[in-house]
């Protein structure tokens, strides 16, 4: 990674092939934005469906000879390969989704989340920057590739998979990659499904929280109690669980589950110093986040904190009377929803087990204990820093947008992590979200000029990595 | 207190004239008992108030010269005086309350809660113990006093005031006092609303704890906020509520607000000996409970820890996601329910202050507290051990039940504190409930020959108030 290299300058005529298809792109975007393909909703499964033949139809009529639906045992996700005519090149798999998040409420867009509406340079509509922007984005460049190399075939491998329930938390496709592991055999992932630092300061996501939480049940007298008739002499479960989840902290803000941090690789001077080298400015911060302070483990950034250190957050919370007014009672049960964030090589399911042993330890007489997770939770996931992929992607971003790309991550997580287990591959992003695009939120919107930077980069890259060669980038 | 007093025989007379009374009072009871006088539903008020006339009425037809229904802000209490011939007796204050529960679930109850039936021993119905049963015992008990002693007025000069709104709260009594102060003056207070140990262990309550309660809310961001994109860079709130309640009792389960136990006054030897007397079986207590272990302030038995210590509860708790599977966020905002039981020279105001001060230390940046109180709490009210007319209450008890009656006292709170400050009187307690009454439950039900024995010994107590003589019992 070159933080101090020459950005070559841009190639005019991919800039012009990008530009001169700007107009149909955003046309066929608009076209597919209609289709309410919302996975979280079952009255919409059709919809997804159809957005998933919608793409596929797509991705024939741009030049990829295979393209297929794959069903799923839920939503389908759409396949597509266009390999290239050289033989020795790397074959590189893009990742996207094709389903959108709810809109509700409804009452506060400005226009219909699925009639999309060009307002200046922004395109409004539900799926616009999440995802279909990103995933259509992939065709614009792809189609300037091939114009400016005068190409027939993509200079890569090109694959292409596009989820459908990604929204939904990707219940089904672990299971589909595993299955069609064989179709999906990469030597890079390009996962285009995330942003940008800002529309003036072009980045690269290198790493993604892995996540895994669940639900605590504290159990003491089999009814409620008067408070007045037996407090002070039973177990009161809300107090205890109190005092169990003020002990998961220490005063530094450390997890206390031992062997919580094994598998947390700490970051290193380099990481740290890309970190820092980002406009960050912790008032803008706390504005978005609507908060007062910002608080979290000693001796780390507010950055480091989201991107690159676990965390465990009680989520809910709740047990005995919670009506209006009063009634002094020694409540029966106590709940609370815990989740971690995960980062470097922590296992969910190892950190399931971690957090199972340490709150059995922590369960005083009188309470019983029950412990439920919701699901297997998601792997964390890493660019290494030093992998020629992601220089490429780095080259490719910095020429598109003429400035030096900086490097963010991402304190969430998708099915990024079982794309990198099943190829094997190096997983890098290249995403040109930004921050007030309002994906999940109502007037949902993507910035079209950074989808055609998006566009150019994508163009850039095929090239780049094909120049890089196959042995370099896997190191065999 | 005699603890190793011989028991007086039982007079014939009384107990005959207790007895010959008993259908025709057992007939009354359940014409009461007929009026479903909900002080704590709205559309009860007319039966609450057709309860007031109902027992003036009584009070009237059993003698009393003065009887009057006093009106409040919210449901009538009765007064009654019936001032003695003797001129220089003491002046006896009796109290109780006419309003009774809810009576949900309904489908619980074996027979309808307002048609009383009698099965073998037990009368059941709402109110039946709780509290009707007990003022109307009095009724029985004056007239066999009256009769076995051939006056024509009670040895004392007798008043009663039964309260309307006792079930919810007494929102409007202590007002009620203040304004009746000088028609209510009396040299001993007994109040009957309360119970024995058991049926065959007859005893006295010589005191109940205090209460005060209120709601803590904090407030941390503005918004609910995704847990992987701000998680471990900002407080959150139910963490931070957790952590704070926790912190409420020490590893010995004290309560750590500073100042908290100032006005509470150890237990002494002797009472800690009449606490021990009791034959308790913790056991049992569990099982009544329905819970797994015992458990709160070292250094204190079971029922010391429900009658004589300060306590504080988490009564509920809430914040965040709650409903079925997940939602990985760092709340918005965190509340809990907290009350504190409070003995001997305990002031709820005083301790709402405390607890504001020891909170508003505890809030971490970037939380702002919210404190409510619910009313300005009840304060704990205790008989002195070597009062005069504790013992007569205690000869009156012992001699109905032909056994040496031992000493209780109760975790719980009701206006007594509020009769002990306007009379400047000791109050003491005649009530002969028991604990499998189930008062505020399905099938509430009384003992009748505990009624029976309650009305002798009432009868016993305005003789023996009077032998004892104003001086005594005043200390003037």
């Amino acid at each position: 990674m070159s933080d101090a290299s020459q950005v070559q300058p841009y190639d005019p005529t991919v800039r012009s092939h990008v530009e001169s298809g700007a107009e149909e792109f955003l046309g066929r975007l608009v076209e597919w934005l209609r289709i309410p393909s919302i996975s979280g909703q079952p009255g919409h499964a059709d919809d997804v469906a159809r957005s998933a033949q919608w793409l596929a139809d797509e991705l024939s009529a741009a030049g990829f000879p295979t393209v297929e639906v794959w069903p799923t045992d839920g939503l389908p996700s759409v396949f597509a390969h266009w390999p290239s005519d050289d033989a020795d090149v790397p074959t590189v798999l893009v990742y996207g989704h094709h389903d959108v998040q709810p809109v509700d409420p409804l009452e506060l867009w400005s226009t219909p989340p699925f009639e999309p509406v060009r307002d200046g340079d922004r395109l409004r509509g539900r799926g616009s920057a999440d995802d279909k922007g990103h995933v259509l984005m992939h065709l614009l460049g792809l189609r300037a590739h091939l114009a400016a190399t005068g190409r027939r075939s993509p200079a890569v491998h090109l694959k292409v998979v596009v989820e459908g329930e990604e929204e939904s938390g990707s219940p089904n496709f672990a299971k589909l990659l595993q299955e069609r592991a064989d179709r999906l055999a990469a030597d890079v992932v390009v996962v285009s499904d995330t942003g940008m630092w800002a529309a003036d300061v072009p980045s690269l996501c290198t790493g993604m929280r892995g996540m895994t939480d669940g639900q605590v049940d504290f159990h003491g007298p089999d009814v409620d109690l008067h408070s007045g008739s037996f407090g002070g002499a039973v177990r009161n479960p809300l107090t205890e669980l109190a005092r169990v989840l003020a002990r998961l902290h220490d005063d530094d803000g450390r997890v206390t589950i031992p062997g919580f941090y094994d598998d947390v690789v700490e970051l290193t001077d380099r990481e740290r110093e890309l970190v820092a080298r980002l406009p960050f400015d912790e008032a803008d911060f706390l504005a978005t986040a609507e908060s007062r302070a910002a608080h979290g483990e000693k001796g780390y950034s507010t950055l480091e904190r989201v991107w690159a250190r676990p965390t465990a957050e009680v989520n809910g919370m709740w047990g005995g009377y919670t009506g209006a007014g009063h009634k002094t009672i020694v409540p029966s049960d106590a709940h609370a929803k815990v989740s971690f964030r995960l980062v470097a090589a922590q296992e969910p399911l190892r950190i399931q087990r971690l957090f199972r042993d340490w709150l059995e330890a922590q369960v005083p007489d009188g309470i019983t204990l029950g412990l439920s997770f919701f699901g297997d939770g998601v792997r964390p996931c890493q660019t290494p820093l030093d992998h020629p992929a992601l220089a490429a992607v780095h080259a490719a971003m910095s020429r598109a947008f003429g400035v030096d790309a900086l490097y963010t991550r991402e304190g969430g997580s998708g099915p990024e992590a079982d794309l990198a287990e099943v190829t094997g591959a190096p997983v890098v992003f290249l995403g040109i979200g930004v921050p007030d695009d309002r994906i999940h939120a109502p007037d949902e919107k993507v910035e079209i000029p950074l989808l055609l930077k998006g566009a150019e980069a994508a163009a850039y890259l095929w090239a780049d990595l094909a120049a890089a060669g196959r042995p370099a980038l896997t190191g065999r």
